[in-house]
């Protein structure tokens, strides 16, 4: 059998699976999920030693310390994947749920009930844990999932993969529901890209290049988690005892992920009174401040920002820093180099909130709070695959209701069309 | 300029449009509606004289009468476009509408609001009142559009192009917001089709080969409305009084279209009843009828059903029988042969619907209703773009809605995450 004919032939048990998940009762599948967080923890041990061997080669193969640091597993991150675990079976159960139930004229009864995707594809890189919090989501919204994680954690991901079968089918449910590609041979992805019909979604979890590769070759439908070029517009009108709290914690109180701020926009008429104070603020906590020539003017010592400033996504202690003329050139300046992620204005001003939100295309939309707040659990989806970047399906965070669709649902008195 | 450098400077002329149609107030797209309507009436001979030009080109090319229908505009069908844009101005506007509003402890408020998606492909066939009719649901939901009709209508399609471009200019906004792409070149579709970052969605709109064509080769976002292998079930506790005239409805009311019968399957236990009486009605109205072994049984003269036949989609007076011996064979047939269009049960018993309505999976799935009501026109959506049987996004009949997405918005008094 060929490695192409292998993977046809796993996407081919998922597609089983998925039809017997989706008819899954709930308690079924939280079984599934209890049974898989009692075992990480009983064989805490015994992953911890299978993890070692890959953080061993990638000490060898001098990894860096951050690949390093995402691919270690500890008594705390497997506790941490447990607990997840919990937190998923206390969630609802989107499948089956009716929503925008209506009564036509001619009696018939029209709703929509979610219902799983199908199988799903998740490709990810160097963090272990993606496994089973990604087969976890996968299986209580009723969808088979196949798992490819990167070659550095190849001993891992096979180990936890064994470990979620195993739960699945002492639960009664089939354990092709989730499914670990052990070849991690790239030409494989390619296949999964292009396995139409027999995937139903590919999303991809990892770091800039990953994402371009899946954008790249995918004729599946995918979602993509992209970067988070994250704007706070501080308006004229802005309540600066809210301003600068919201770009501290915006900027500092986690730099290294997708919702942190990156640049930050000021309009002209308040920048001499906030710029400096806020400037220092920034600079006491250890961000270096890239500014433009009008931010120079009222902060000479800064570094000029260059036109690749306004597109970076730094995550990291650093931060550009423009003056805009005024909400439109706000927006403007959001709509050229935005990635769609998560925008937020500090305002008063009602008028310039409503248009901010109107306008303002991205995932979230913020008035008067830290970019930090765009993610699954904050704005209470109780959990997250990732925030989607794409508009198609799911913008934003996407939790076990992104992970369904809604099919159309008629309840007739035996009408017919005239 | 090369083709490929004509189409990207289309696609980029159709985003500058695309960002100020997102803001463009409801009244003023209505406007440009109103000013298209009257100008197709006040135009319709000139529109009929040049539609005569691709007519006589299509005859001396000995195309299909079928196609010849298709792309021949008549008074009546011009009169239908402009009054289906009347329709389309009283729809309310899904721009900007607020849903899911939460109040989260923190003191939070995060709701949802629907934007549009950007640019929108709409690669169509022989019909010409799809330039109109997607433009206009284009428009109303905030999204700029790029048309690529058949070669067949490309007289028809060029001046349509015009005219509607000329009504949004007219309006006040970009007459980019409409483009007719009049080379018809299919090279140039394939590059519509890889056009990432440039088009936000592509909907092809026509037969199975065009729909695969774009399947195969996009790695935009797509969705397909493909094609419709469309049950009835006649369950063993069917209200015969019901489900002779729905099989009847569905089967003949409009044979052609995608959300028409092509299987009727029927539990056993009825069988000897309800098919001898249902077989004689179904022969009175001219359809062919072929019938499994166990169908065969009950009406002897019945042409037999091979294999292909489950997978038919006959779009014509022809239906394919099945005896099956309980829901569970129903629901396996429906999962191996059905197309994720429309199915519909005929039965009284509450357990036997409330599972069929959950397991079968299906863009559109009924109880005791006819399949001809999956259409966004009947189902209550006001106005279709086609019926979507990709999962991904919108799953069944397309409205104004369903050609945007929805941003998560929060309103904040200062928070930050703590």
């Amino acid at each position: 059998m060929s490695k192409k004919e292998m993977l046809t032939s796993m996407l081919h048990k998922a597609r089983s699976a998925a039809e017997k998940l989706a008819v899954a009762d709930t308690d079924t599948k939280n079984s599934a999920l209890q049974i898989l967080a009692d075992t990480l923890r009983e064989r805490r041990n015994e992953i911890i030693n299978v993890n070692a061997k890959d953080v061993k080669l990638a000490r060898e193969a001098g990894q860096s310390d951050a690949l390093i640091d995402r691919l270690t597993l500890t008594p705390k991150s497997i506790e941490s994947m447990a607990s997840g675990l919990e937190k998923i079976i206390d969630l609802p159960d989107p499948v089956g749920e009716i929503h925008e139930m209506n009564t036509l004229p001619n009696g018939l009864r029209v709703a929509r009930m979610r219902m799983p995707l199908g199988v799903i594809g998740i490709i990810y890189e160097s963090r272990p844990n993606v496994a089973v919090d990604a087969s976890a989501l996968c299986l209580k919204s009723g969808n088979a999932v196949l798992l490819r994680g990167g070659s550095e954690a190849a001993h891992s991901n096979c180990l936890l993969g064994h470990i979620i079968a195993e739960a699945i089918e002492q639960s009664g449910l089939p354990p092709a529901a989730a499914q670990v590609l052990e070849d991690t041979d790239r030409e494989l992805v390619k296949h999964l890209l292009r396995a139409r019909g027999l995937v139903d979604l590919v999303i991809p979890r990892g770091g800039e290049k990953l994402i371009q590769f899946v954008d790249e070759n995918a004729t599946v439908p995918i979602i993509l988690h992209y970067k988070g070029v994250c704007h706070v517009f501080v308006d004229k009108d802005a309540d600066l005892t809210k301003a600068a709290p919201i770009v501290l914690n915006s900027k500092v109180q986690r730099p290294g992920v997708c919702n942190a701020l990156e640049t930050l926009l000021v309009h002209a008429d308040i920048a001499p009174k906030f710029l400096p104070a806020m400037a220092k603020e920034l600079l006491e906590k250890g961000v270096e401040l890239r500014g433009c020539e009008k931010t120079k003017k009222f902060l000479p010592d800064l570094k000029a920002a260059s036109e690749a400033d306004w597109d970076a996504e730094y995550l990291d202690l650093i931060l550009a820093v423009r003056v805009v003329e005024d909400l439109d050139g706000a927006l403007e300046h959001i709509a050229r180099y935005g990635s769609g992620h998560t925008e937020s204005i500090i305002t008063e001003n009602y008028t310039n909130a409503g248009r901010f939100l109107r306008e303002a295309a991205a995932s979230c939309v913020m008035v008067n709070a830290s970019t930090r707040f765009n993610d699954g659990g904050e704005l209470g989806l109780g959990a997250e695959i990732g925030i989607s970047t794409t508009k198609l399906h799911a913008f934003g965070p996407m939790g076990l209701r992104e992970l369904t669709t809604s099919k159309f649902i008629v309840m007739g008195s035996g009408q017919i069309r005239k």
